[in-house]
This record gives C-alpha cells, sequence and structure tokens, in this order.
C-alpha cells in the first residue's frame, strides 16, 4: 500500500482559519464565469510601497531612475513615495515638481497616514504639481483595532474622516493644483467587510467625489490572508455595498504572502474592480507586491494589449535590478533567465516542431510570424516580442532529447539532421553531457558535432580518421552510369579508387569496395546551407558498414563532394569505433 | 484629469484567449464554497521534473542528498526520476532500490512516455522495490496533437492504452513489486475536456483500479494557460465525468507560468481532487512546478497539519540550493531572507505591540505563545516555528519609524523605551539613515543610542559632555525631603553641588540649579535591566533644558545613580546641541 502521510509535529493548532476570523459569503458570486477583456488602470508603488521594503532604499539617483522607467513603460499613475514619513520621499517629491520631471500625461500619487501633521506635510510635498492622487490610509482590520489602536470601531473610523476632512481643507491651500483622492482601509483582508465599506462609505460621503472626478476606494491585501477566490469574492462583495459606484474607482493591492498575490488581483480584477497596484517583479514588503510584470504579460499572453509596454524586457529587469538590488529570479515569470528555455528532450522536440510549424503555416499564408495566431508547445509567448531570442529557448543537457541539439545545431549553423541522425547524435551528446555534468552550450554542441562527424580542423589531412578525401574525377557515361576515380589518403598513404554506379554515391561505394571497405548506403539527404551562388550544402548519409549501421555527415560547397566526404565521415566512423572496441 | 492608458504597439493580437482555444463550462460549480480542512496527498517531483529544467542536473551524490531531505520532510511518494531517458536517473533508480535507500513506507515513482521500449526500461528500473508508482503519459493537446504528433484523436488514445496495456504486461514480470499506475494526458490545460475524460476514461478500464488498489489520474497544467479558477473548473467538472471516482486519485500537477501554480494547486484541490505534486521552492520547467513549500505552509498558516515537517526552514533551503544550484528568492513565500522583515515604520510598530500582546496574553492565561492564537500584524505565521527568529524580524532603515528601533533595542539590550523617547530617537536613526543610506543593523544602531545618549565608553570621563558624574551622597531627612551631594566634573573640574528636593532626582536638579543649569523634569520611567542581586537599571527622564525638551538615559547598577545619570544626559545633550548650533 502507498503508506499515508503522518502528522509533522509542528503547532499548527495556534493559527486560526481565515474563515474562522472573518466571514465572507457570497453563494451568488458572478466572478467565475467573467473574463477578461482589457487591460485595468495599473498604478505602480514601486517608489513606496516598494522602496520602503529594500534593505538599501533608493537614493534620489535610483529613485530617478526607476520614476523614468515607469514613465517610459507607460504607467499614468505613479505613487512616488510617502513624503510625511522620510525626508528622502519629501525632497524626490519636490524634485520631480520643481525639476519638472513629471509628463503631463502622468499623475504622482504620494501616500500618507491620517494623522494631522503628516497630512499637511503630506500636501507641501505635492505643491506646484498640476496634479496629484493623495492617498491617504489607515489600518482597519480586527487585530490592529485591537493591538495597535486599542480603539473601537468609532474611533477607527473618526480617523479617517479626520484625514478626510483636513485632505479636502488643505487642498484649497494649493489650487493650481487638481487634486484627486484615494483612500486605503489598511489591512483591509483582515477586516469585516461590513465594517471595511462602512469605514469606505464614510469617507466617499467626506469627499463626495463624483463621475467626473472620481475617488480612489482601494482594497489592499495588507497581509496575504485567504486563496484568492475570497479575495475576489470580498471584492464583489464590497462593490455592491460600495456608495457612488459611478464615482469611485475601485482598486486591487495584492501582497503576495500566500504566494498567490497575481490570482488575488486576476480574480479581484474579474470581480469587478478597475485598477491595480503593483511593483515591478513583485518587489514590496515580505514576500511583496503583486508583481506588475506578471499581471501584464499574462493579458498579453491572452491577446490583451497591457498599455505598457515591455518590449525590452532586459532594460526593465537592468533598471529594476540596480534600482531595488535585489535580483529577479531565474524562474520569475515572463522575465527571468530560465522562463523560455526547454532542457527536456520532449519539450525541446515539440518546441521545434512549433517552430517549424508557424514557418510552414506563415509561407503557405504569406504573412509574418506577428500575423499568425501563435502555437508552440511549452512557449506561452514568442520570445522575440520581449526581447529574447529562439536561440536562447533549447539548451542541452543530460536530460535532452534530439530536439534540443538539432534545434541549435539548425539555429546556429543551419544543418536540417534527418531524424535518426538526429537520435543518433542525441545519444552521442547525451553520453558526453552524462560524463561531464552541466549543460552543453551550443559551441559545445558543435564541438561535439564537428568531433564525431567532421574532420576537426578542415585542411588538416590525418584529423579524417583512415580515409582522407584528396580530389575525384567523376564521368557521366550515356547509359546514365557514373564513373568515378577517387583520390584519397588510406592510414596517409595516396590511393585511387574507381568505380562505377547509378549515380555518384553508388560510384563511390563500388570503389571503395575495392579497398575492402563494405558499406551500403539505407538513406541520403542533402540541403544547401546558405543561398546564393557560392552556397555550401550538407550531406547526410545512413550507411551499413559492415555490420554497424551509422551516419555520415559532409559539407563542401560541390554537392557531390560533401555527399563523398558524407560517406568517408560513416566509414572512418565506423573504423573508429572498431579500433577503440 | 487623469489620462488614460496608451496603447503599448506590441503585437498581442497574434495570441489567441484561453477561452477561444478550450471551453471550459460550470456555471453550477461548486468549488468557490468549499475550504481546504486537511493536506492533499502530496508528490515530490523535485528529482524528476524538478531536475529535468536545471542548468546542470543533480549527480548521483546530490540525488541521494534530495531524495532523503524529501523522506527526512514526510514526503510518501516521491518521483525519483525519468529512467528511461537518462542513464544517470536509471542509475540512480537502481542505487535506491540495491542499496536499500527506500523506507517501506516511501514509494518511488518514475515516469515514463507510453513507447515500448521506454515502458520495458521503467519496469527494468523499478525491478526489486517493494512497491512503484509507474507514471505513464502521453501528450493529448490540440497544439501537440497538431504540430507534434499528427495523429487523430483515435491515434492519441491508442498511444496512451498501448502503454497502459504493456504496463499490465510487464508488472507480471516483477512480481515481487506492488505496482501502482499513475496516467497523465500531458498538456491536459490545452486539451478539451471531452477529449480529456474520454482518454482518462479509457486508460482506467484497461488499468482496472478498484477502491483498495487505486489509480492516479493526473491532470497537468504542464503550461498554465489561464486564470487559476478556470482550472478548478476544469478538475471539477473531469471529476464529475470520470469513471470510477472511487477507485482513482484525482491528482494536480500545476505549472507557474503565469505566476498562479499555487492557486491552480489550491483552487482544484478545492474542486475535489486529493493529491498535488511538486517541487520544493518551485524549482521545474520554465517558471517551475508548483512549490511544496508554499502549499504546506499555507495549510500550516490556516491551522491545518501539512503532514511535511517544515521546521527547520533554513536546513530545507540550504540543501535544496545546494542540490538545484539555484537560489531561492528573498521574497520567495515562507521560506526567503526578507519574508519575515518588516522595514517600514508603521509595521514594526504594530509587530511589536502585536508581540507584547501575545506575551500579555500569555501571562494572563498562564499560557506559552504555541498554546494562544497568533495574532501579530504583518506576520502570518510565528517565525520561531520555522526556525527563524524574531530578532530578525525587524531591520531599520531610512523608511522606519520609532518601531524597528526600539524592538532591536529591547530585543539585544532589554532596554524598553517610553514612547516619546522612541520617537526622539528614531528621528535620529532616520537622520542617520538617510545621510548614510542602507540598513541600520543592529550593532550601528546600538552604536547611534550610546552615542547619542551613554558615555561612548564608560569610565573615560571626558565623554559624557560637560558634566561627568563622580560620586554622589544621598541623605534621606525625615520630612521626606532628600538631600543630595553630588560630585561632578564641570568641564573638567570637579565641582560639588549639593540640593533638596522630594526625591533623589528633584534634589538633584535643584543642585544643579546652583551652577546655573535650567532643568525640569517631565516625564520619567525606569526600569531593571535583568534579575537578580547585580541586576542593572535602566532609567529615560524627560527634561526641559532651558528652551529644549529631550530626554536623557542612564544605566547602573544603582538606581539613584542611573537616574540621575539620565538628568546628566539630557542636560550634556542639550549642551552639545547649543554648542554644535
Amino acid at each position: 500500500m502507498i503508506h499515508p502521510q503522518q502528522t509533522s509535529g509542528m503547532p499548527a493548532t495556534k493559527y486560526v482559519p481565515f474563515q474562522e476570523q472573518i466571514a465572507v459569503h457570497l453563494p451568488d458570486r458572478t466572478w467565475p464565469d467573467q473574463v477578461m477583456t482589457k487591460a485595468p488602470r495599473w498604478c505602480a508603488v514601486d517608489l513606496r510601497d516598494g522602496n520602503q521594503a529594500l534593505i538599501d532604499p533608493m537614493d534620489a539617483e535610483r529613485k530617478m531612475r526607476m520614476f523614468k522607467l515607469l514613465v517610459k513603460m507607460g504607467y499614468k499613475e505613479i505613487e512616488v513615495g510617502f513624503p510625511s514619513a522620510s525626508q528622502t520621499d519629501f525632497d524626490f517629491c519636490r524634485e520631480l515638481i520643481d525639476g519638472g520631471h513629471i509628463p503631463d500625461d502622468v499623475t504622482i500619487q504620494v501616500l500618507t497616514q491620517c494623522r494631522d501633521h503628516l497630512v499637511e506635510r503630506t500636501f507641501d510635498a505635492i505643491r506646484g504639481s498640476k496634479q496629484a492622487i493623495v492617498h491617504f490610509y489607515n489600518s482597519t482590520s480586527v487585530l490592529q483595532r485591537r493591538v495597535v489602536f486599542d480603539l473601537p470601531e468609532e474611533g477607527i473610523i473618526d480617523i479617517a474622516l479626520q484625514g478626510a476632512r483636513l485632505c479636502k481643507k488643505l487642498e484649497e491651500t494649493i489650487p493650481e493644483t487638481t487634486v484627486y483622492y484615494e483612500y486605503s482601509p489598511e489591512s483591509y483582508t483582515g477586516t469585516e467587510l461590513e465594517f471595511a465599506v462602512r469605514v469606505c462609505n464614510e469617507v466617499i460621503a467626506v469627499i463626495d467625489p463624483t463621475p467626473d472626478h472620481k475617488m480612489i476606494v482601494n482594497l489592499p491585501a495588507t497581509v496575504e490572508m485567504a486563496t484568492p477566490n475570497v479575495y475576489a469574492d470580498s471584492i464583489e462583495w464590497m462593490i455592491r455595498h460600495l456608495d457612488r459606484r459611478e464615482s469611485l474607482v475601485v482598486s486591487l493591492h495584492p501582497h503576495n504572502d500566500r504566494g498567490e498575490g497575481v490570482a488575488a488581483a486576476e480574480l479581484g480584477y474579474l470581480a469587478g474592480a478597475d485598477r491595480i497596484e503593483g511593483c515591478l517583479f513583485g518587489n514590496g514588503e515580505r514576500t511583496g507586491n503583486v508583481c506588475l510584470v506578471t499581471l501584464g504579460m499574462n493579458l498579453y499572453s491572452q491577446g490583451i494589449d497591457p498599455q505598457v509596454d515591455f518590449s525590452d524586457m532586459a532594460e526593465i529587469r537592468r533598471t529594476v535590478e540596480y534600482c531595488n538590488q535585489l535580483p529577479v529570479h531565474e524562474r520569475h515569470p515572463w522575465g527571468g533567465d530560465l522562463v523560455y528555455t526547454a532542457f527536456s528532450g520532449s519539450h525541446q522536440d515539440a518546441i521545434k516542431k512549433g517552430f517549424e510549424d508557424m514557418e510552414r503555416r506563415g509561407r503557405a499564408a504569406g504573412k509574418t510570424v506577428d500575423e499568425l495566431d501563435w502555437g508552440v508547445p511549452y512557449l506561452p509567448i514568442d520570445p522575440h516580442d520581449i526581447g529574447r531570442s529562439y536561440e536562447a529557448v533549447v539548451r542541452v543537457n543530460s536530460q535532452s532529447g534530439k530536439g534540443g541539439s538539432a534545434y541549435l545545431l539548425k539555429a546556429e549553423h543551419g544543418l536540417d539532421l534527418p531524424r535518426r541522425l538526429q537520435m543518433e547524435f542525441s545519444q552521442v551528446v547525451q553520453r558526453r553531457a552524462d560524463e561531464q555534468g552541466g549543460e552543453v552550450t551550443a559551441k559545445e554542441l558543435w564541438s561535439i558535432f564537428r568531433d564525431e562527424y567532421l574532420p576537426a580542423k578542415p585542411g588538416k589531412r590525418n584529423d579524417w580518421g583512415r580515409f582522407t578525401p584528396v580530389s575525384h574525377t567523376l564521368v557521366s557515361a550515356g547509359d546514365g552510369r557514373d564513373h568515378i576515380t577517387a583520390v584519397m589518403l588510406d592510414h596517409g598513404q595516396e590511393i585511387t579508387v574507381d568505380g562505377y554506379g547509378n549515380g555518384p554515391i553508388a560510384a563511390f561505394i563500388d570503389a571503395l569496395s575495392t579497398v575492402g571497405v563494405d558499406v551500403r548506403v539505407l538513406d541520403y539527404s542533402e540541403h544547401a546551407l546558405s543561398s546564393g551562388g557560392d552556397a555550401k550544402a550538407a550531406a547526410y548519409v545512413e550507411c551499413a558498414v559492415a555490420d554497424r549501421v551509422l551516419w555520415g555527415v559532409g559539407m563542401h560547397s560541390s554537392i557531390v563532394r560533401a555527399s563523398l566526404t558524407a560517406v568517408l565521415s560513416a566509414v572512418n566512423r565506423a573504423e573508429r569505433d572498431a579500433a577503440s572496441a
């Protein structure tokens, strides 16, 4: 029997299940039947929630680089700091405004707690900007009300309303700035929905938004506490109960404590939210904010324009790594080093076939890759779209089958190996990879291929093995039979052989039989390696040499010479095997 | 106005939305109303799906270390390789069996394609084991059927059935091994549900499982193609349509292309699946397999025993990083370096209060932390449970408020700073952090604190500032008034002052007034730093010195001396400020 798992011994009972903390009841939910059709409004909070979670927070120069990156990518709402809590943030906010760095179509957002002196300082920070979002918050969760504030519900609501009222008052002191508001019941996921909606509705009444001048109500998963369907249920519930929906922008702000921030954002968006706050590559407190790259590219892979430009993923990643001084993981969705890489043989094989199918369909329809429906197994998107190359897609190691090697030989050297040759060669590669460990690079692969099938250094006569081709004369007789006279080195000694056959290869084989070489051709293919007059050709010949079946490869500008060389390659390989056995 | 986002210019139209590729229609879904109550059956595929995605696949030694880690943690089903595809995997499988490394309650699993020679080699690999799961698969997706296999549905089913039949036949050749079966319609997420269930049901009929000898039907998100609710819908649909449910173990195998593997696993589990395959820290092809650490700890944080032991997270992580030669990211849920760290002031403050509340509740109830309901803001679990310490929880940088510094001073030095002193000190720290950039370590924090409030080197007389205490005599008169005679250095000159007051501090302040120092005490607190006879005390005094309000700190084994020193600390700070202004 398959034995049952045993208790871990860890003290799990001290944790209260989410559903026993907060009731979210929405049996008539509608979000699971929705699909996404357009991008949400994005707000990038890298300079605030991201920055405050860094071991080494950004200095002014790194902040400016991040800001410019976000602007360049197309984000229109950018939270630039918590100016009342940090002099660095305040100064940066002033520099953005006073230095004229904010494009007309970009709105900065600043965070503040609801305390008077912090709100006042916040308005000092945005003075002179054309427009700004003042994002005020207070914590509303059951836990924080008890252990941090020790206040009843009314006291918590008062904090929010006092902040809202002061904002409205201070707004009049900066008439040159169009001020928008965002309110967050912080630690929303730990707040009873009835209380969360009550706080929000009271704040909405004070802010008094209109359809033409909306207010943002942001519902943060400050700590991710449950599965993402529960978050989505809660968002749908809130939207049903929030006042003046037509004057609101409902915003999500997921964190990733359970590794489900992306799902929470997407399901919450299906549940009716309008806007998502997050950070590039998921920087942020603890496990991070939801990743804006993943969300944007997820939409993109479904045929939806994310309205943010990810086409230079390398530059985005480089800048983020520089500003945050944190790496992007090798397996981070869409941007990690390894995410367009297939090591396994069956995957590589399928990818290769997928690319070939795309090419075929493109040729048939006279269309480019971008005009066809994308369809390559194991590659959810075309890596080209984000500046990655096909060449990097396939890597080869001891787990790889024929597909990876074949793909690389084709991509890098134009060689289109016949299927059985792919299989033969993959065994050669696998043996080598098993022995050496580690990845076989494209360069090493080529070197393995050359060692096995071609003279290591063309022109060095002794590198061929038993036979080295020197020259040949081919005469096609009137009866369709060819006569070949071939000069070769046999163990270094020049010999001349001749033979007849219905074609140069057959004739050459006949000639070889005169020096005791028993070879039959089983399969054969050839193709040009490039176009134009000086094009080289590649020839692949499957031979039975005595009792061994094996392939030979030849490359030459003369297709005949390439073919004969391929036969010699097979013969030499057989001799080498026999010698080493 | 907040300007609308603009088109990215990326060629999104070439991607077909998932719902136009595969129909998943389940309006009467029931999974969103379910909650998790117990751990699923786990299967760790680190040695197979994880290994095949490594730049440098594991050698025998690393494989064995991974296997032993998985066994030690409590995994009972472990996929150990793809023995027919790699000599290394085959050899490792043999070593496990022949070397007697498989505990009686652990079942190994091996993967194979359905091709005859691979299946045969697979049975060679497991020969002699007590029990084993033979996991056979073939790809069933629309895309792979067309571009990889070029076969109609019947042909694809035949591949699966041929594999199943051969398995049943070969099973008879190893009667000493109890063989279980797992079948995967690979690339399930790209397969029409009707076809997927048809393939599975035909395979089930061949394998002929019973409730006492179940078969595993594994439904892999080989590529994650849609939001996780769609995967859950598909799982619930499949379970309604699979034959002989009572003889099946329905298994999930999510990948993470959209960053939603964890959510897919959890929602799929809610939808009725029994078992989940994944890898520690989410290793695996491209973006990885679903992370078993995250899934297990997510359950744990909901009060559910994961039946896998994560209590030594550092050791788990070290072994995984060694075996995979890939790092675990700083923000990886539950195991990353930064995930129990709060940099922001309000978070640190709340965490500090949460810990204090836990302590209070524990004292009141006479219980340990493990016996209380856990509740600390921003810390979903007690870091102690996985071998992390409270001390590492709070780090301080320029974004931090008073909470972080206060926490560290308490944790490292036993100092329990009054709230207004916390605020004063946090400004000192923030100024320093803003100037220097970067994190302030606990050591640096202590040095900043000492520089500001205490003599830099106790005993070095000139490090105090204007006044250095030397000695004092205190006489309590019968009227309740104290008379102090204090010897001090004033700018290095020894002086003796005396004064009267209703307590030593009042008397000392009276004495200081005789040398022109105008100081009033506004607030005062003290506490022991440790228990026992030689306990030191800490005293905190908030003083008005001329027009400045500021705190002084004193530490001494005599509580009186600590208090007087605190007053001098405040006076000296005021003098220093005046001198530098």
